[in-house]
Formats: C-alpha cells, structure tokens, sequence
C-alpha cells in the first residue's frame, strides 16, 4: 500500500478571493485537509514541510485558453502538452484549459478523443478541453450532446472569423447557442468579424502592404467590437450564457461591460498578450520581432489599451484571464514572411501569465491580492463548474497551490522561460510576484527553478454541465420571463 | 406664348435654416427671383399675391422615405403617387423619395423604370427614387452605374432584414458598399438583423403569441442595433457614407450618435412614427389598433423613445426625417390576424411628419424653426445633393415653398387625412403648426384646405453623384489615409 | 456557570456570496463552530435543533444605512432602536448601522456617544455607527481620529446637501477626505448638490408648487448625479476611498460605474426604496400617499430606474444595500402640509429590504442567491470591516443567521409590519423569500412570526480602520504612484 | 465727399457654411453688394480687384476668445491690440472678441470702460467684449443689465477656478446664470474646480514638484470635467445657455456632448492650442519649452487628444473656435522659474488658429471646407448675435473676407510670426491653407504677406442680446414647460 502523500505548508499568507489570512494548509493525498492556524499533523514522518513565511500561498492558476501542439496555419504549435505545462507549472499555473478543434465536416467526438489522445500522455498538471463547433448539422448537435453527457465538455467555441475554415455564420451560432443553453454548456466565441478580416486583409496585399503590420491594419478594433456585439446580441436572443474568448481591445471590452449593466449573462476573458503588451510591436522594424506577435485577434497599437483592460478585469467588468498560448518560433512564423496572411498566429503566455497580472494589476494598485486570485484561478473554476475543488484553498479542495512571493522580482526573457519558442512577448518586463513553489495535486512539482514533474502525471478534469455561477441566473430568468 | 406663372409671398418670417427674416418672396416659373422688404414685382397683373403676415415663409418639406403603391407581403400599399403626392402635400411636403425594389435576381434598371412609370402620370409634387439592391452580381454592379450616370439616382438601399426575401449578406454589404464609394452614391441599410428575426418570429409562434405584440416581441431594438453597428462597421471599412433609414430605437441612435463622434460618416433618418408615437400599441386590446402600428423596424415599448429621437434630431446626432409611409388598410393588416408575421409591414404619415415634428419639437421647445427647416428639408436636400435648388428658399431656388402659421393648431385624424388608409397612428395628435398655403415650383397647389393639383404634374428629379456634403470628406480621406 | 448556548440547523443550503453547498451548521456560544453534512453534535441534551430542509441558510442581513430615533426636521424618527432593531429581524437583518450626527459646530464625540447612549439599551441585535462631518476644524481632525481609534469607528459620512444644516463645501470635503485617508476610513458622502436644493426648492415655492412632487421636481436626478461626480473627483484627489449611500438615480448609478471603469475605489449603495418603488408617487393625489415618499435623494419618477439599479447591482457597480430607514407617521408629515420643504424626510424600509432586494432581483432572475447574500450582507461586512465574523456561515463566525424560505410569499403591509409608522412604502408587495427564523449570535429571535428578542442584547460592534478589501489597493497605489 | 471703396473679388470659389459655389464678390464701402458669375461692376475706375481663381473666398474668422495685453499673474500679456489684431489679419481672422475682467469688488462698467479705452486706438480689425462676472452683488447685476442695454455686451464668463482672484461659488454661479438668461446673454464659464486646483498645487510644490510638469499634474482633465458638469447642470436648473471656453479635454468634451444629447443648450469651445498640440510638452526637458505651453486649464498629455477634439468639432458636438492668445515671452514666463504656480498662463494661437484647423480638421479629411467656416467664423457669428452681417459672404454682410488658398503651404514659426511673443507653440508645423489675403470691412489689410493696416481702424462691435440662435429654444421652453 502506498504510503499517504502529505505535505504542510507553514506560516503563509492564505490567499483567497474574498480573504487572507495567515495560516497553516495541510494536505493529505492532493487534498486539503485542515487551514488553520500552527497546525501540526500527526505523524511527522512522511511529512513534506514548506515555509511560506512573508510568502503568499494561492490558488494554482487556471488558464483558461491555450493551444498546445495545435495544427494550425500549415504548421503545428511548439509548445506541446508535456513542454506547455511544464512552463505552465514554472509560472505558477496548475491547470489549463486547450482546445479541441475539428474541420469543418469533421467529428467534435473524434476531436475531443485525439486532443485528448495527445494530451493524456504527456500532460504535467491537470488539464481539461473545450470543444469547437465549426459547423452546424444534426450530428453537431448529437455530439455536443453526448461531449457534456459522456466526456465532462461544458464549453464550446465558436469562431466568427476565419472565413471558409472555421467560421460560422449567424445561423449557426444561433443554433449553437441553443444547443448550449439546452445542455447547460457555455458558450465561447472568437469575435472578429471574418467578412471583413478576409476583405481587409485581400485589400492591404493589393495595397502592397505584407508586413506584420498588415495584419492589425486589416482587422481594426472595431471589427472585434461588432463581432462581439452581434454574438452578445444573439446569445441573448436565447438566453444562453456567453463568454468572449481573447478580449483585445478597449472597443469589444467596453461592448462586454455595457451588456452586462444591461444584466446580460456574458464574460470577457482578456490575456496575458493584451494585458501586458500591445500592437505598436506590429511596426517594429525587425520582422521577426514583429511577426512574433501575431495573433488573431490582433494586439492593439493604442499604447493605453493594457492598463484599461486590467482597470475592468479589476474592476469585474472582466471576469477571468488566460492566455491563448500558441507559440510558433520564428522558423514557423517566417511561413509568411512575404504575406502577413501566412503567418501562423499565436503567442507565448502559459508561464508569463500570473507574473504579468501581478506586476500590471496587482503591483501597480489597480487590483488587491484577492481579486489577483479571482482573476487568474477562482472566475475560472465558478465559469466552468470546478469551484471549489479548484480555485480556492479550502478543506475538500485540491491541493493546487503555488507559494507566491510578491516582494521578488524576475525578469522575463526568452533565454530563461520555458515555453518551447524561441522569443517571449514579454521579453525584458521585470515583474514582481514570483512563484517560488508550485504544487499540483498536493505533490510538489517545481520549487525555486526545479522541476519535479513526470509526463502523464495530470488529470483530465471533467465539467458538469449547468455550473451554478452561471446557470442559476439563467434558469431563473426561463421561468419568470 | 404661355404666360409667365408669377407669384408673391407678403410680409412673412423666411425661414432658412441658418436664418428667419422678414421678407417678401417673389417667384417666376417655379423659381425663387427675388427675397427681400417690400418687393414690388412688375407688372401687377397675372401676379398671384400670398399674404404670410405673421405666417413662417418655409422650404417645402422633402420626405426621404415613401413606398406608394408598393406591391409588399402579398399585398399593395394604399397611398399610390397620387394620393400620396397630395397627401404630402396636404401637409406641408413638396417632395418625396421613393424606392424602387427588385426582387432578388431581378434588374435593379427595370425597378426603376417600373417605379417611374408609376410614378410619373400621378404624382402631384416633385420626387425621385432610391433604387435597392437586395442581390449582388456582376449586373447589379453595372446597374448601379448606369442608374447612377443615366438615371439620376445618387442612393442604394441594402436590407439586412427579410431573410431570403430581401436580406443580403455581409459580404454582398461590402460589395455594395464599395460599389457606392466608387460610384459617388450613399448607401442606405434597413438595419435589423434578419436571422434573429426570423428565428424569432418562429419562436413567438411556437410559444403561441399569434398578435402584433409578437411582432415587436421578436425583434427587440437590440436587434437593430446591432445590425447598425454593423453596417456602420463595414461602411467605415470601405470608407463609404451610410444613411440608416428608419431609426426607431434608442439603441440604434446611440450606436449612430457614437459613431459619428468617432468622425464616420453616418446619418440617421429618424421618421414621423418614431418620433411622434411609441410600441406601447402594440399591446392595444383593439387587434385593429394594435396591427396598425406594425412596421419593421417596430416602434418601441420604450416610451422615452421619441422624445430621446427628437433630442438626438435637435442636436444634430441625427439629421433628416422620413415616414416611411406604406399604408395598409384594417382589411389589408388582417391577412395577418392569426399570425403577426403576415400583417403588412406599414404605417402613414406622408402628411403627418411637418406637423409632428413642429409640436414634439418645435412647440416642445427642443428644437428652434430653423433646425426644423433643416430636419425636414435643407438636410435631405444636402445629402441627396439637391441643395439649393430644394431645401431652402433663396434666389435661384425651386418654389417649393409652404406658408406655415405657427400658432395655428390642428388636430390629426383618419377623418379629415387625405392619406388613403382608414386609420392614422397619430389620431387625436393636436399639433401646433399648421401648412396653411402648399406652392409646388411656384403653384399653389393647396391652400386653406383647397387641392389645385394635377396627376403628372410632379417631375422626376435627378441626382447627381457625390453630394459634395457627403463626399468632400470621404474623398479627401481617400488621398490622406 | 452559565451553560453552553448550542444550536444545531439542520438539512438546509447553505448559500455564501462565493457557492450553496446543502449543510448543517453548528453553532456554540454565538459563533460557528462547524459546517458541514450530517453534524451530530454531543451531547444532544441542550441542543436548539432547527430543521431547514429545503430552505435556504444564508448569513443575515446587514443594513448599512439607518436613521433610528432621528432627531430631525423637527420632529424625530419614529422607529428608535427598539422598535427599528426587532423590525429588523423580522425582516432577516440581524445588523444596522446608523448614524451619529452633530449640529454644526458641535463635538463628533459628543454625537457618537449620545446616539450610542440611545442605542445600547434598546438594540435586539448588533449594531455599529457611522459619524457624520457636518463642520471642519482641527478639533473635528482630531475627535475623527480618536473615534477611528477609541470607538471603533471607520466609516464619515459629509453631506454636499442640506444647505446651512449639514452640507459642507468643497474644501471641506477635501479636508474631510484627506483625513478619512490618512485614518484609514470609509467616506461616505450624501450626494446632492445643496446650492441647486435650495435654490430649487424657493423657486418651486415662488411658482405655488407646495405639494410633495415640488419635493422631486426642485431636485431633479442630475442634482445627484453632479454632486456624486464631484465627490469621486474630490475624493479621487485624495486617493480616498468614497461610499455613496442611497444611489436613487440612473444617472447617479451611472457615474459610479463609469468611475469604477476607471479604477476609482468607490461603492455605491442603492437602497430598497430605491430599489423597490419610484417617484411616480409624488404625484399621487393622496397628499398623505404621496408625502411617504419623501426623502432626500428623491426617488425618481422614471419607472425604469429600479430595474435599472438592480442590474447594476446584480453587475457589481453597485455593492452594498441600505434602507435609509427613517420613518415617520403621516401626522408627522403634516408639518409640511402647506409647504414641501418641511416635510420630515424619511422613508421606511428595514424590514423589508431582504424581501424586496430578493422579489425584485434574485426571482426577476437578474442576481442568484449567492449574489444576493453579497450585496444584503457580504459586501457590507468588507467594506466596513467585519467579515468574516459578519457576512458568511463559515467556522468561526458570528451565528448571524436566516432560514430564508425561497419558495413562500408574504405580501408586504403595514397592518402587518413591524417598523413603527403607520404606512409602508412597498404596502401590496408580494414578495417571495421569506426569512422564516432569524437567529442572532446564536440566539434564535425570530421564529414563524414570533419574537423572543430582548432589549439591549445587541452589542455594537467596533470596525477596525483599514479595511483590506477597501485599503489594500489605497495603499499599494500611495507606494507606486 | 470721400470716393467710394470698392472691391472685386473674382473667380474664386465662394465657402459659406452651408455651400461653396464659384462666384465673384462685390463690395462697396465695407459691406458685400453682389455675389454671383462674372460681376462686372460699373465704373471700373476705382475699382480693386483681386483674383481668386482656385482660391477659396470665406468669411474671415472669428477669434472667440483673445487677452490682449492683459494684466495678469503680475505681468501682462504682451500682445497688445495692435499687434494682437495685426497677427490676426495675417493669419485670416478679421475680428476677435476679448474680456474685460474686474477684480473682485471693482465695477464691470468701469472695466469694460478700461478695456475699450485700451483697443480702440489699437485694433486693426473688429473686436467686441466680453465681460467677466467675478463676484456677486446688487450692484453687479444692475451694472450687467446696463452693459447688455447700452453697451453691446451679451455675453458674461465666470471663472470656476483661480480660488482667491476671480473664482465665485456656485451660489454666484446661480445668480450669474439666473442673470443672463434675464437679460438674454450666453453665460460663458472657465469650468475647472479652484478648490482641487488650489489643493492640488500645494500638494506639488509640497512633494518638491516645482516644473511645468506640475501645473498639469496638480489639474487633470478630471478637474475640468468636474466642473463642467457642475456649471451645465447649475445653467440647466435655470433654463440659461451655457458656453464652456477653452474646452481642453476628451473628459470635458464629452460631458458637454452628453449634455446636448439631453437636449441641453450648451456650447464647447476648443481652441487652437487644445486642436493642434498637447500636453506631452510640459515633460519637455528644456524648462522654457515647457513653460511656454502653461495655460489653465492645461493642455492634456493624452496625445489623442487633439484628434478627438476635432472629431467633435467636425461631428457637431463642439461649436466654435477660439484662441485663448495670452501670449508671454520667456522671461515673463520665468516669473516661476521655481514655482509653476506663478508661471503666467497663455499660449499663442490668434494668428494659428485658422491655418492650425485646416491642417488638422480639413486636410486630415476630419471636416469639409464648410464646416471649416462654420467653426471658424460662422457659428460665433450666431452665437454672439453678429450674423449674417460677420460669419456669412452674402449680400448686406459686411465684407470681412478671405482668400485662402488651400494648396498652399507654410511652416509656423515664431521666427516669422506676427505675435509679439518669441515663442510659437505650433512651432515647425506645416499647415496647408494658406490666407493670401484679408479683407477687413471691404479694405485689403493684408495682401501676399503685406499688411496695410492703420491702428484704431477696427470697430468695437455691440452684439445685442438674447441671440436667436441660442435663444429661440430657451424662450420657448420658458413657455411651455
């Protein structure tokens, strides 16, 4: 028999979303089991002790967007599920959420199986999948239903941009959307109107313009901020709850804020990239500098738009945060060295994400402590039914917890992270809020730059569907309206 | 010889709309010849003499927006050119723009001549014809050039609603919205989102709600607002001014009002029925009230609506009037008596619209005369490219004049209206301002509730390409952007 | 030696701001001692056992805004801390927080301790208070600190309204603010712009208007809404923290929105009138109907401006709920019979501010339950300092709790209330959600409509200065910025 | 008996407000006697003629708001009327409106006395006053009744800021405005709260902030948006138009574009400093630099800031235009070489203004050249009562024109310009649009850079009250509500 896995972390700050407080966290076999002041479990043998004295001890992070090893754009991205949560872990991030993502035509259940095929093997922290709905019939249908019966799916994505490879068109979303709101799943869009991305960017080639440049240039904010009104517009149309994958700008961010005065169920999820950067890099004269940070939808070139975005993820006008970690190196972006078009879209961001939000939202006022957790762990785990087993330490919940160190600073850099690509978007930002330990399932898995990691070592997590943060409002609204 | 048609207008306020000054108008052939004190025009035989003491000397009226005769929903408006015409000019109006409508797949050219050769033996005033595009092809391109170079028409109409009726697409949008750019034409959307409709509507009836209130039940004003924001979104791609006909929202206005402040070129054409009445009759227990208001966009529940509209008119946020007149009868609206979606979309006001704008506006005090000219009249002219002949009454202008007595009150009514359908959404209106004396090109076609007019006597009037009020912008942007 | 007070709630949901988990609590001595499934406290014998099988178990309502026994407008509130605390109960609050307030030019101290001296004997449950700055000189500098320091005070409300009485001018504010800070206090701020009252008021007089409308019509919603933006630029100056107690308006609602967008520290706090009723009262016939419904803020004759303030509550712009309880009979009312301006202000309310926060915001569908515990008693407890004693059902709180049955109705009336004045604001309500048994500090004291409450057994509570959820941000940005 | 003046303008493009049409211009002795094609004035003797061919002919400008040789801040602005009236003329403007300003306590009559003693022998063009309002008392308003009656005056600016010297309270401010819309002036404010201004520098200069950069930092754009709330809701509560000078911030401006969606008679005035340059030069390491830009309210360092202003200048939002010119050179601005406090404020601009919007408004595409005139001469015109004899070229105006040609260029300089002051803060900027000449009441002041001016030839021009452009609604507002 196994001997019991037990660990104590002392003296910390236990942080929470609503509270902290100093105090013990005993975990036994991945849970907690006791939060309290000078706890001293029995027996002492076989105990693991940390010493988080002066530290913070914090939910691990959940990342709610990621792609990692996604075929994309006639290549595949770098980081895969053993590296991307390897570098997860190093930043302070014990769960991710990727995406499984069939071709048109194709089978969502046959996709959910091979990211999941790919995933299970390699992954070094749990991990779960949304599912992408790309096109529209009855099987779809069928096998949404089945994912959130049979396979503990209860988001879908749908894109409204990519014309003629993913995206769909209002009819379908609408049809996704009800689909969604009838099997308490939530719904996802990427919105960016496609129509006129592949109308933009036809123009900016005629125009001779090929650069990285070219790529925001054809897709303004404003193309996110209609797309994201249509898609609020249509959610509520069907009283299905929304949620915006990627928030870029300050346009679609402010689209988001006035639904929800207007009592509409849907959240933003900005990213580590707008966050922390923006898209004055698209006009660096260095090509592959600028390359590097193509994503779609684009980072914005007005310089202001990070520090609004963290003002309402602060304030909760936005609700969570990932990161749409997609890393292509600099070979892989050079696809579209002489077409903007061609360039594989993605960014860095898994290992950065926590320490980003901590330096431009925590360490700069506009958030405290606690809402730094609300938006990198708890919004999260209430949006898609995994509160409070994640995103709060608390007797019953997993031990995923990161020992925080908000008074050291790292910098960030290509030459140190652990992401697989060769350039961080973030390359030279000096962050306070370093995670000096990180435990997944009550193991220690990385401390003070060591990995004790082995591949395969996480859980898919299942999601029931109808989370209650979500769905009791809705429900509600079905019976009075 | 004939003899020259010559007329003076004694001793009233001209009102332009930059100005009012006491002056006499003295008109030769349909044109204005001289405005100033104490005119004595020579010789005094054959010279028709108006007295306008303490009487408002205004621009006739030009309504934007009419569909006479208009063969729609399985069945025809009943205002045809001629009761229409005189219906206008009963109240006050010496103008009106009509739109020709293909079916999908049909010529845009032979829409016009049909229209126009309805038009032309009836109407009693002056009119013109924006032509819609609900289709796109090669043809339609080349027939909007030729309608635009040939024809005299400087306006297309695109329909995001009436789905697979008239609806197109974004894609066709940005078509014709490029095609307008280049051809020098504004572009004109009927903004609602048709998929939400229709999916509404089907859901109103699947819930059992058969009545007009189902009608407004499945088209919120968030569905036209979001079209507008939209359609404002690819105009601006293309750099192609947009005029949004019939804005009947709150919401809509605001996306409008917004957009302009953000420097794009969009005009709102609110109408009488948005201004002067309101949703809340949709609820009506009389089935007959109640369908009489049906029309798409709807009015809104929203009592606030119209005078929010008229604020936003006062201002300058929006900028020209309609009415959007398509009559039906009660027996015509009962087609849809089991089943909202087959009323006949339509209501009156082709009469209405000068008198319902002085009292929510002029009498109101939210808006001063001048502003009035210019919402009813200066401003269509301008953007049509019609000023000055129409739109303001100066030396070299058309006598398309009205005597106006600003103290004088009538009450609006089915029964003393010269519109052609038995029912008037604004009955038991008592407005303050009152056309006391219609000239038409210098006759006087109506005067102290006595018709002189003619069927055939209006002309056709053309329109040329690129409105320099619209266009200097939009091509200066062209060469600095 | 006394024996162990032990209670035992068995079988309901427990329902936290952050999650509803279906659990027992047990509670010792006033505080709990456990949460969870199947509890089976020994020894039975002395155990208080209280079924809560399918009723809600949630903490218990603290409202942050009371006048009781209110000496003012020359008369004096007719609920005192006896009557206003049982009423309380009844309703499912088991805190207040009133108001000390000093003439100008009188001792803070004095204030707090006379208003404490009236409290202490008479409360049934707890109870804090906040002071009021009606004046600015060193000596009220030097009392604010010695109450934040001796009396467990943190939290001055200014007045900009009540002109000569109470208001203080800009540079008071500053001062008052600039203090608040440097003690680490909550300033609070009645937000009217007294100048325009007043002047409004006289002018209202002058044109005959003496009934309760000239109440409303002197000060219009952007009377509030100014002086709001004034004290969150006043305060923002300071980086102090501002609470606007009762938010009547739309556009008052709206400026503390925006102000949070942009990363401004300030709550609002609506209040059941606001929240429950409007101003279309002032204009019922029924002199003695429509001077209930005097208070300062107004509230509003838009009909839509509580929906609109429970969205913004259920959104998080707004935080917190009060009543601004502070009744007054009708023959108290008729001192300002003849003229509005000497009618005593005051409306009730603390009863019915559960009942009614839950009819019109958690059945409506616009908040869930968690959320409704948030804004009636969670937010209070962070905002003034007190959680997680008060505001949560977690080990080591206070036993402050309600069975809360979510499916009954009780129609509100004040032939059936229990606050002291003879007319209820909400009178014909049907609520649904009703507190079945109130408990308080382990003492049940509401049972199925019976009392068992003593006079005096409420403690008032001292709040510590510094609050984390208000300060921390405060702090960090004095360090950064 | 004096020959009379007579001048022909031909073949240019004729620009008023409403339209642009070719047309040659005749004048006789100062006032437009024709316009029309191929004028061929008889005699040709005595005849000017200018040749416009390809040029534009407009309406000379209008500064709104000038301080010539104003004694303030213990100096005195050291354009005077002369030299002030002469770099107007060479830079198209052909009248300016100035203020007199009274201490505290001293008399209105006697300052405006002091003020037309000063520019009458001065002006080389026409000029009116404006009369600021710094205290309140009986003697003020009878002397403001007397000025509106006997001199001309119909406009009155209170200062909200500089606490101590000019600043009244919003007692004053009610009075002030309740006496303008008595008397039929447009209430003008300096909207910025002296208080937060006063409290601000303090702080600054206590934190050892000394530099330009500290006359910015202790008045954000907040402090101006604060007040201009304040005063419009002040003017709203007594019915009085309102005209906010130097409108400086993207906060201030769209306090005023709300406000007149609201259907509120309010003004915004930009100016040529707020259009065409920022804040970011406060943070200029050269201390001269930095403090050459030092003018109240602040230029903002939000760099879009200029581009927004114009947008709504362009939109409709903002009306008119002004200057500000308070010109100090160096080492009158070294006054606060150690203190910003003491640093004179004014900035440059009459002779700019228009070259500065063309630039940024009409060759950037923003506005047209119609809209151009309008917000440059035309709309002052009306708001100050002044049209159509200024603002207009139409027969009866007087002849204060301007040949402007719009593909010219030049680059403003201090090294060439004809204000009195050595620095230019547009300094380096390439204007298109260029005044060729300038026509003041039918004389050539200024021809191919040539000025013919002799000093006192300008006019002091009475502006009667209650102009029908502002007043029109106010009046009828009176009457019906």
């Amino acid at each position: 028999m196994a001997a019991r896995q037990r660990l104590l972390i002392k003296g910390g700050k236990v942080v929470n979303d609503d509270l902290s407080v100093v105090a013990d966290v005993y975990v036994e076999d991945g849970v907690v089991h006791q939060v309290g002041p000078n706890l001293n479990p029995e027996p002492s043998t076989g105990l693991v002790v940390l010493d988080a004295t002066n530290k913070l001890v914090i939910p691990g992070g959940i990342d709610t967007h990621t792609h990692m090893e996604f075929p994309f754009m006639g290549s595949r991205s770098k980081d895969d599920f053993y590296t991307g949560t390897k570098a997860a872990i190093a930043g302070g991030t014990t769960m991710i959420i990727d995406f499984a993502i069939p071709q048109k035509g194709c089978s969502l259940t046959e996709a959910f199986d091979t990211w999941k095929s790919w995933a299970d093997p390699k992954v070094c922290c749990d991990y779960s999948l949304h599912v992408a709905v790309t096109w529209w019939s009855n099987k779809v249908k069928q096998e949404m239903e089945s994912l959130v019966q049979n396979k503990g799916v209860n988001s879908f994505k749908m894109f409204m941009a990519y014309k003629d490879i993913y995206m769909v068109n209002d009819e379908e979303l609408y049809e996704a959307f009800s689909c969604c709101k009838e099997l308490g799943a939530v719904a996802q869009v990427h919105a960016e109107n496609g129509e006129l991305i592949a109308q933009g960017a036809k123009k900016m080639l005629a125009m001779g313009i090929t650069g990285p440049e070219g790529h925001e240039l054809c897709r303004p904010e404003e193309v996110e901020a209609e797309a994201t009104q249509r898609a609020i517009t249509i959610a509520n149309a069907v009283n299905c709850p929304l949620y915006v994958v990627h928030v870029m700008s300050k346009s679609s961010a402010k689209v988001i804020s006035n639904a929800r005065r207007e009592g509409k169920v849907v959240y933003g999820e900005p990213i580590a990239a707008s966050l922390g950067t923006d898209g004055t890099n698209y006009w660096n004269k260095d090509w592959a500098h600028a390359a590097a940070y193509v994503m779609g939808p684009p980072l914005r070139p007005d310089p202001s738009t990070p520090g609004f975005l963290m003002n309402l993820l602060a304030n909760g006008d936005l609700s969570v945060t990932g990161t749409d970690n997609c890393t292509f190196d600099i070979c892989q972006k050079a696809l579209g060295k002489d077409d903007f078009t061609k360039i594989p879209n993605g960014v860095n961001g898994v290992e950065d994400r926590m320490s980003v939000i901590w330096e431009k939202g925590v360490h700069s006022g506009k958030m405290d402590e606690n809402r730094f957790v609300a938006v990198t762990s708890t919004n999260a785990a209430k949006i898609f039914n995994l509160y409070p087993k994640k995103g709060r330490i608390a007797v019953g919940s997993d031990a995923d917890i990161v020992i925080w160190d908000p008074k050291a600073t790292r910098t960030i850099s290509a030459k140190t992270h652990h992401q697989a690509n060769n350039f961080n978007i973030f390359e030279g930002m000096v962050c306070h809020g370093v995670p000096v330990v990180t435990v997944s399932r009550g193991k220690v898995v990385y401390e003070g730059g060591v990995f004790n990691v082995t591949a395969g070592e996480g859980k898919y997590v299942s999601r029931p569907p109808f989370p209650p943060y979500v769905y009791k409002r809705v429900r509600q609204r079905e019976q009075v309206n």
